[in-house]
């Protein structure tokens, strides 16, 4: 399966222009992810923000789910310190952490393949930020894309979302790992990642890996009520989003309201048919066929008659996911003790590498 | 005794403008520090930059050692954290750290009356900094004087040096700190600590005090070679500064060669005569007595006398502090001990601060 790690939540990448991302792509690429690596160690981060939707599923998660088979040490965290960089309520936060647990798992992140963990239960994240921020220059962050977007509309917004970018490094690099999924826009925050691996070697001696990007084709699924634009949570348009936690009434109404167009045969041409490309586009995506396939099987269809195969399929590949988040998030102390033992394990290899950190730096 | 809290070496509000300290002192002050107080708690950091002066002595140690008496809970802590938003050499900073343990015990910081402990040691100060970094705006450090002054020099300096008051914020609020030692030019970087407290107070609940100054009178020691500029460890000027680890054959040295002026009688006028004057303070200073006492015993003896009996009054004071910090230096594994129980303390302080502190942001 093409990885495809591009999230449309607030993934710990989150924020980020696509300005210059090919010219950079060759750079921090070289992505590798067909083949198991000795001590290969991928890690990423997805912001708590509750319920996923189709879009999620197909373009990122999907491939988390299958890089467990593909490396031996894979680590998910919940990463609500970079939540807070823009106001919460306490209360609904919670709830979302919670929500993005059960998500994950029910999408298939394995608690015993993968190292799924809430990042403020790991201390060391903060500590590595507090240093790598000493080694970093204040206009190196001001030039991010992240910042120089967010500030215009936040009135410069706080220090957090401005030293967010300085955590996520310390978030990768606290475990010294080697391969980081990625969206193509997410580059420039890995390429500072790899700076401060670079300038920490610098200072004190070889010690970080130098993270690279699993880069490859991202699979976009695009809004069901304008396919001009990418599916997200925050559409205020009620049906232009299938949540993981939709019921099939909900898929198959969805589906039927999608806008297409007014030619009646099911083709794939996104350019000049971008509605009803999409649904077959999430129709192959959902059944794991070819793009042609699914054309084939739709000929003699009219796009009407198509959307109800369409919303058949997602309601299959959904409909257990749904009823597991369900099940999931009817025992909230079992979701609270699996993120403690991720934590626990996630602590176990973060100690040893903060110790060196310290003594390095020459507090030890 | 006079609180005396200015401290000429990198202490935690180090690198701050005297500008507007009068105006902001009354709303920051409020200062108490001869009464103990209910559940008061008293909190300071200083910089581990290796060996303290008389000036550091007299100017604040002195005072931090008699507030072990006044307050219930004193904290004192050497801010390693803070060290490195300037370049530091590893080999340096880790001998650095225990000389200033040695001194801080050596000038009367009783373990057993104080908590004594590095930052770094305790990862709740970095944990904190984070969470109040999300609720500070970016404008409010910028216009804060250290980093005016600094960025201005280092060509805009580090992530780190931006954010430093952030991190001193929570060192104190971490403890929910009701009192902290500091000197006028440290004002401004305490009401930042202040602000964080209403802010963070006024988004989740009453939760941090709002933390007052201890402030009173300053002792400030005077170079030896040039009395209108303070003593400091940086002084080029070799016979400038009497440090406390000098021998007793040094000190006579530094006093015998002290700048005074033609006139041969001794007298306080510190406007007029500097040199001379800063000699009878220093007198006065270390042998307990008051500046009359100490003129009204000079009387009679010319400078180049009066130099003797004051040089004899800083060895019969600081010769059993040099011994102790030889001592304590002696032992590396004993301060490193002192230090991890010292940790220790602050950590079962801080631990349950930062539990409260992360349900409420809504972690748990």
């Amino acid at each position: 399966m093409a990885l495809s790690m591009r999230c449309n939540v607030k993934s710990v990448f989150r924020f980020v222009h696509k300005s210059n991302s090919h010219r950079r792509l060759f750079k921090a690429g070289k992505a590798t992810g067909t083949t198991s690596l000795p001590k290969a160690q991928v890690f990423s981060g997805i912001q708590p923000t509750g319920v996923l939707h189709l879009g999620n599923y197909l373009g990122a998660l999907e491939s988390w789910v299958a890089l467990q088979d593909k490396y031996s040490t894979v680590m998910y965290s919940i990463v609500d310190l970079h939540s807070i960089t823009q106001p919460q309520d306490p209360q609904i936060l919670r709830e979302n952490i919670l929500d993005m647990a059960a998500s994950l798992l029910a999408c298939g992140i394995d608690p015993t393949r993968s190292i799924l963990f809430q990042q403020s239960q790991v201390s060391e994240h903060a500590e590595l930020s507090w240093i790598l921020g000493c080694l970093t220059s204040m206009p190196r962050l001001r030039h991010l894309p992240q910042w120089k977007m967010k500030s215009k509309q936040k009135n410069e917004g706080s220090v957090g979302l401005y030293t967010y970018p300085v955590l996520q490094a310390a978030d990768i690099l606290l475990y010294k790992s080697t391969h980081v999924p990625v969206g193509e826009d997410q580059i420039q925050h890995l390429e500072l990642a790899q700076d401060l691996a670079r300038i920490f070697n610098n200072q004190y001696g070889e010690f970080f890996p130098e993270p690279r990007a699993l880069l490859s084709g991202t699979r976009k699924v695009k809004s069901l009520r304008d396919p001009s634009s990418k599916m997200s949570k925050s559409d205020p348009q009620k049906l232009a989003t299938v949540f993981l936690t939709d019921t099939p009434d909900d898929i198959v109404l969805k589906i039927r309201r999608a806008v297409t167009d007014f030619t009646s045969e099911v083709t794939y041409e996104p350019e000049s048919r971008p509605g009803v490309s999409n649904l077959v586009s999430m129709h192959a995506a959902v059944s794991g066929q070819s793009l042609e396939e699914v054309v084939r099987l739709a000929e003699g269809m009219d796009t009407g008659q198509y959307k109800n195969v369409v919303a058949e399929a997602i309601v299959q590949k959904l409909q257990p996911i749904r009823l597991e988040i369900q099940r999931l998030r009817a025992d909230r102390g079992h979701l609270e003790s699996l993120l403690a033992k991720g934590a626990e394990k996630a602590h176990s290899l973060a100690a040893p590498v903060m110790t060196e950190v310290r003594k390095l730096v020459g507090f030890y």
